[in-house]
């Protein structure tokens, strides 16, 4: 990272991240096809014929990545040196300032009986008006010496931002993940959180104390307790000029922690395809992201997933049209329907570039990746290496 | 390694290696086949055209690893972080308690003449009884402040732990490596080594004279010294349960090295499927190890060491009766028949699993793991990564 952010030099080059969350697959069978390779991709084969192919690990091998370390890996960062609480990705989604020394977390409404068992962590999956509604309420939580920020960020998620003195975010969660049970109490995971707990545990006492009576939503469980974490900008690494096209607050955090600007309201391809020709010629570096492959992956749903990449494949030529310096294709982790969940599998990408070397693939898929020229699995943070080299942002090593 | 030890979690899924020691080869004549690749293995193809295939480096590019690296690396260890010397391995491999401070270091009873001139390293190669009883006489030996044990391992080797003060491994072979010339006295690499050098000295001295007159072994070598190095246990990081099925003792010392448990008296292929069956529900890591492919590749028998691949063969469906969920099948090293010795080339493996992505590679073999979707040469402290990846035993990393 140091050698690129000495290495790196401005041009008017245009660099594309076209992600797709969660591409890669598996098959259903074994011998039969992935996801990815089962859909009809004639623009993406296309340009996989002209383009270096091969498969990435965002982290170690066989290690499954969230959602924060697969884009910190694909812009270069080694998630395990930058670590990203669910808290700050939260604050960051919905543009809150945060500060140096702040610790955010995110907060689910929930619903508890009356015995406090948890009824429903999400509280019938209330509207993000809702939400809003009674984040508005819980500004009369009152604790002396700390400010505390409630925001609403999507359906029943909301994020809360404690402000103080000597707060840590060595604090466990209070979501027991589970129903029928009472919420944890927040806990210091060392002597530094102790106050923080305690500042943690008051706000959930009063909480739920002003949310008694409220149907569905009458608890709050929290997660993720982050700080903010020192992470160097894509500006100051890579000289580069970002933009992110997203629609989910989360993406759009991430981003934002890299230094990206972001255009808000975006939610779906056709939002995305127009502001990405509006903003065309301001910025060197896009990044545009797709959620539904994701969310069909973890649904189990092999044919929505496989619907999703087609999605996709329609819209590329709104790219392609622009007619970006390098355009690569990818995923931030595998998400395949077969296991309902993130996994550790390499990740298929495709680079394309006046400089790009074709290897042979004519689709885009896991096994064609894999006998690509950089089929033997790369790392994900060397991808952002390969995209600056290929438009002419990086100079010579030595002499 | 830390992030392995923090992300790995306990379940009930079993996962099996299977070593062919020095399984890499290299075909006679360019051109030709290896010997995995000549020999009839329609068990391993079938297990291939249904796996992930690949090459590993047990070590750095074409560095070549001794047995006991190249054991540690599939255990997912560095070796150049965890050296471990051949004296630790024959008294782990005899499972001697050794304690911190001791050193131990590998005897070879040999042949001397009225010159004192080395006529056979090996002392004609006496029997494991012999050796036995000639240990049971080095009882004899004394020296103040110190205890000596004198222990047989297999044949004419046999390992000396010297227990006392201020010891220290910094101390040089005396085996001269060759007939016809004087044992080598032990001297001290380092100040630290100074003491242990002067009680090796006086050892073999006292050794010597109650062996005068005795034949064909008359004298001792020794040769790597080493104290016992801290090793964190498979357990520890990887939350396994893991058992080793060894015919030799020095795989035996360094799967103890690693915490696993060992079965002892096991001497074939038949042996170790049986201990397999009937440990099977009690453990959920399993390192079958097989040993002729490397000495038939150490004599430079092509056919023989084909033979050897041909019998591990026809054992794996012993293996795969019991279901493993992980298993893969690779070596620790090459030794190619034209080498006569271990060499640095990567070495095939397999994986396979219900979620292993079948990469289009048909036959087991160097050529066609290269082509498969690890081909590009990974790592071989990544596989065991792998493994508890597939196993489901690695937690997501991250939000």
């Amino acid at each position: 990272m140091e050698v690129l952010r000495e290495l790196s030099v401005k041009n008017d080059k245009k660099i594309v991240f076209f992600v797709l969350d969660g591409l890669g697959g598996l098959p259903f069978e074994k011998g039969g096809k992935t996801e990815l390779e089962t859909a009809s991709t004639p623009n993406l084969d296309a340009l996989a014929a002209e383009s270096e192919c091969g498969l990435h690990n965002p982290l170690g091998m066989g290690i499954t990545p969230g959602s924060a370390p697969g884009h910190l890996s694909l812009f270069g960062y080694n998630p395990i040196d930058y670590a990203v609480g669910r808290g700050v990705v939260a604050a960051m989604g919905i543009a809150f300032p945060m500060k140096a020394g702040d610790v955010a977390a995110r907060m689910n409404f929930a619903s508890q009986d009356e015995k406090g068992n948890i009824t429903d962590r999400r509280a019938g999956r209330i509207p993000t008006d809702k939400c809003a509604q009674l984040c508005e309420m819980l500004k009369g939580v009152s604790i002396a010496g700390i400010e505390a920020f409630v925001k609403p960020v999507k359906d029943y998620r909301a994020v809360v931002i404690f402000r103080g003195s000597d707060l840590s975010d060595h604090v466990s969660d209070t979501d027991p993940q589970n129903t029928g049970v009472k919420p944890l109490d927040p806990r210091a995971t060392s002597e530094k959180g102790e106050k923080t707990a305690g500042v943690a545990k008051e706000f959930i006492r009063q909480a739920n104390a002003i949310l008694k009576g409220q149907k569905p939503a009458n608890a709050v469980l929290m997660r993720g307790f982050a700080e903010l974490p020192y992470i160097p900008s894509m500006r100051e690494l890579y000289h580069l000029t970002p933009l992110a096209l997203a629609v989910y607050p989360d993406y759009k955090g991430i981003s934002r922690l890299v230094g990206m600007d972001v255009i808000e309201g975006l939610s779906n391809f056709e939002e995305q395809g127009k502001a990405l020709r509006d903003s065309w010629n301001r910025y060197d570096f896009f990044f545009i992201h797709h959620k539904y492959t994701d969310s069909k992956g973890e649904d189990g749903d092999f044919d929505g997933k496989v619907a999703e990449i087609e999605k996709a494949d329609a819209f590329l030529p709104q790219i392609l049209g622009l007619k970006p310096d390098v355009i690569i294709v990818t995923g931030d982790h595998s998400t395949p329907a077969l296991c309902k969940a993130h996994s550790g599998h390499p990740v298929p990408f495709l680079i394309n570039a006046r400089e790009s070397r074709p290897d042979g693939v004519k689709e885009f898929g896991e096994s064609g990746c894999s006998r690509g020229m950089w089929g033997g699995v790369i790392k994900g943070t060397q991808l952002i290496s390969l995209a600056l080299a290929y438009s002419g942002k990086l100079k010579k090593f030595g002499a």
